[in-house]
């Protein structure tokens, strides 16, 4: 049997945590080899997660870079805001590769993030070692590096739905505006009214409209594509399902182009990159098309009458937009074959 | 005991009929004296209903314009598209008052009808002759006449929270984008793939990207309050719930404009109106909260940094989209207070 | 206009209290006049419940036995458990009549209370004073009455559907097993992770089995029917839906019944009795099928093979299970029409 | 690399088929040659099922016995009743191994699934031969068998939880009932009100109480752990959820048995069978525990008041219900590991 390297994860009994557990028990080149929560160490993490009876019966640990050390290679971060910050660069230092899936180490510029999250940033040197891992765009970056920040779940989606279009000026990007909608599952597993049953089953919300925390980490990758700065218009929108992201963006078109023009730019900018689909003309992907899996798929509209485009890109956002592309990262750092551990087939129905 | 005047429901086994049953049933001065279905004729409602056990007993009836006019004084069509387009002048004809739910009569252009809706138009007298009813807009019309349009669910949810800003001049026509989402109830009660609940259960799809026909309903009446001919991106996408629509509107602001005097404008444009409440600031309405009522409830975000205004509507889509608006129709038709019969608490949760 | 009665709500921020408030408004003969939260006093109800804008804007009250006195005739109490037990005595005190929807009155014998409960019981007095307001079977001591305890939610659907057969011997009451399926919002609105929609969405669990502190209520009431000491088999589940309650029943049929001998018996014991709907034969009630109603619909299956009869029942559960059955003891309480205010057409779909 | 056998796929545009394609997708040692469809046969199976884009783009083939045996070394059945009756025959014939996912082969007695199926049997040489793949129970017959008769999704989660009870006399079977529950997809994609989103969300009904086919299944297996003949009473409900099947199971106990005896029991019993988890006392397993996975997980409850034991299995109805226990049968057919692409996580949340 071939030796597998060790991975821990720290904020294992969050939903980030509990979903890198499920993906990573079918990897062929790393295993988990320590769950970690600092709230809850010295438990079975079975206590909270039932389903994982048989399979995960080890007990939680505390965080501690040498012990950590003395177990993995490599750790995740599925931490809650500002703790990354804080931790990442001791695990850093202790020789440990990183990737983090909070937000902490995704915006290049401190203030920006201290306006949105109104949390403390980041020490600015380790924001800028750290690899923005939107893997189909920056992977050639990711390849060799020993500390990712992984994308939000709305960038994500929305950002491998714009970039090619941005890029290849297809668009006007002064006229992008994206309206977002995602299962509940993306706001974790903390108990609130926000999160409640019977506040969210047969009801559909708008939330954070113009104020939600992925709207710079959009900006920023878009003004890296466009080579300007771009400004969006940003909603975001809970559906009563669980996991699911679909992004629907409307854009002026740039020039006379045909719907068909959009499908082949992307199919020629995603050739290569397994997990990005693009649907043939006239269909549009469903957020269930990609349940369970790390795809994101991407349809097209083009309405004469207007010359806007309108671009619909879904993820699960547990996978794609979270752990899934997470494992991706890791395959990418450590030069293996992008896929491994991610050839899920979306649960359907 | 006051005299309540007859109503017939033809196609009462859909669920703009059988949600006319629920309503009138605490009117105080209509009472549902037949109910009609061709394809049922002669069975009780109950079969298909059992909740209406013990309510409405009574055998369904044909359709025939003389039984009809020995029944009833109103008739509600809640009839498949081009059926009413046959039926209404035959009742009209025979004496009776007509509410039609169905689009046959919403617009004015025959040609534009079959072009979007794929099937003959009406006749081009009684495309005239009837009002189209969006009460808040149009209910000095609908007074005292004998013929409504009553107007589609989308429509009904975005023209509410349009019209205001175009009317005034706040926004900038040329710009607006709709993106809406409605639960599957506005997809009927016909057994299909497309309303099968293991497809849509946890899923969020988009469908008929610009091709919705209530896009021609939409333009017509926004051209109308501005004046000039409006164009619009229109996106209709189905949400895993049972009632509801959410109509996220945007579009540029024109000259210098606070989200206050937003609020303020469509307070003022709808004072004395019952059925439509505009939120405070930062407060944008959910579906659920209008769920089971004739509410029409309308939020506002104003993003400086685009001087893009967001428009946040929503309406439960079988009452104030359907039967709710067609018995307001029916109250001003009749000359009575717009709140007869209508005056339900949103249930929630 | 006739002049109302003024009523109160005490935990007017739950599930309960709102919809006491949501049915009330249709009320002819009573108004909720003062709407009482002790931790939410001073704020406005809309706050929390955006649904009641335009409806009900007061502020919430404190809880003061003198401030009601002044306002209000009658109490509702929909208070968590342990607070009626002592609020009750003192607002009786005061001379009003009182309505309790919890728990804490319901046990005659108080140590069955604390064993179940976990809590300190109720003075006895009261407890004796307290009439169990399951209106069908005792709304006779109900009229006139000045203090109800209202039935559980589980125990309504149960007891409506066990009562005749017990009573009239049709079934060996020691082989009664209950298999009851209740919706999310049965736990109310406080947050945890038992309420969480990711952790119940798509989901189907069992909880409390045999250990339901509904248990000893129904034992209780069952033995009064049954004349002798009946002991239950009871489970719970959690069913991934807002409303509703099903309750299927299982016993042996002593003597030879045919199914139609238990539907004649039904019909015949609730002869009268408009909020008890019995389902013909092979039809069996379905929880949306009385969904925002008073409803109890019930429903048989005999089966000869075993002699054994299936009795179905479903309620609402914060309806017939809580504030409807509350009403419908007001209106009995005070020698009104059984069904003022409560005339709702389940809503379907 | 090593050499998979080739598997055809019967009826692969069904929820079974379409599964069996999801996890064969991972096995290490089987491939999917032929995925067949008589109805759709020539067109892309992403035409139907848009979520296989880019994994599975081979055209569906069309029925035929010599083809399916050029291609493949095994057939699995996913067909409505009364198909694989004839068409198992033909296949096996050709010499091709046969795993029927329909009920057609569970009976050996003709004459009783004709009573339940209402459709003519099959051939008796067949029933004989047929062995039935209840994998945990008879997986000894099915080694080295080249024809399976995979159960049935409720028979599955029933019997996991009482055969160990059954056959070492735990429980008297005469008193045992059973109130099963299970989403939606068990139903198949077909189009009917029986499966129309609007009458199945926010609502939970029962069906075909006491006359659903797989009771005579149950049956015959109980009687043969019982060693005498067994009738069972036997409900089935609707939950408002696509996957998962949960039994609630009740029947008095032989003697003194305390709650961890039957835990016991049922840990041993199970020993070594990895699909199979026995939960500690207090702790029900909830149907989102297997969710997406072949695990059957069993947990207790013993009412010391009646001497009733209440267990509760829950199954994902899909997976163990269907293409994954078939997927179990072929491994052990073929004499592999039991567990060979099997090894799913439960898909949490």
């Amino acid at each position: 049997m071939s030796k597998k390297i060790g991975v821990a994860i720290v904020g294992s009994t969050g939903y980030g945590g509990v979903e890198l557990i499920r993906l990573l028990a079918s990897h062929p080149l790393a295993e988990v080899t320590s769950v970690i929560s600092s709230s809850s160490a010295g438990t079975p993490i079975t206590e909270g997660y039932p389903h994982l009876t048989g399979i995960h019966e080890e007990l939680l640990d505390d965080v501690d870079a040498a012990t950590i050390k003395s177990k993995a290679e490599v750790v995740f971060l599925a931490t809650p805001p500002a703790v990354a910050s804080k931790l990442a660069p001791e695990l850093l230092e202790a020789g440990l590769k990183v990737i983090d899936l909070s937000g902490d180490f995704r915006l290049k510029d401190p203030a920006l993030y201290e306006a949105w999250y109104k949390k403390p940033a980041a020490d600015e040197q380790y924001l800028k070692q750290a690899v923005f891992g939107l893997a189909e765009i920056y992977g050639d970056n990711v390849k060799g590096a020993s500390f990712i920040s992984n994308p939000g779940c709305y960038p994500t989606a929305t950002l491998l739905g714009l970039i090619p279009a941005v890029k290849e000026g297809f668009i006007d990007p002064s006229t992008i505006i994206i309206d977002a909608k995602s299962g509940v599952s993306g706001a974790g597993r903390g108990a609130s009214l926000g999160t409640h049953y019977s506040e969210l089953n047969e009801n559909f919300k708008a939330y954070k409209v113009n104020q939600h925390q992925h709207i710079p980490e959009i900006e920023m990758v878009l003004s890296d594509a466009a080579g300007a700065p771009v400004v969006t218009t940003f909603t975001t929108h809970l559906v009563p399902m669980t996991r699911g992201i679909m992004s629907t963006m409307y854009a002026s078109v740039k020039g006379e182009r045909s719907q068909s023009d959009f499908i082949e730019l992307y199919k020629s900018f995603y050739a290569g990159r397994p997990f990005v689909r693009i649907r043939p003309e006239g269909q549009w992907p469903a957020t269930k098309e990609v349940w369970g899996s790390n795809y994101c798929d991407i349809g097209f509209a083009l309405d004469k009458r207007t010359n806007r485009i309108t671009i619909v890109s879904v993820i699960d956002n547990l996978v794609k937009g979270a752990a899934g592309q997470a494992i991706q990262n890791l395959n990418l750092m450590m030069g293996w074959e992008e896929t491994l551990g991610l050839q899920f087939v979306p649960v359907y129905p």
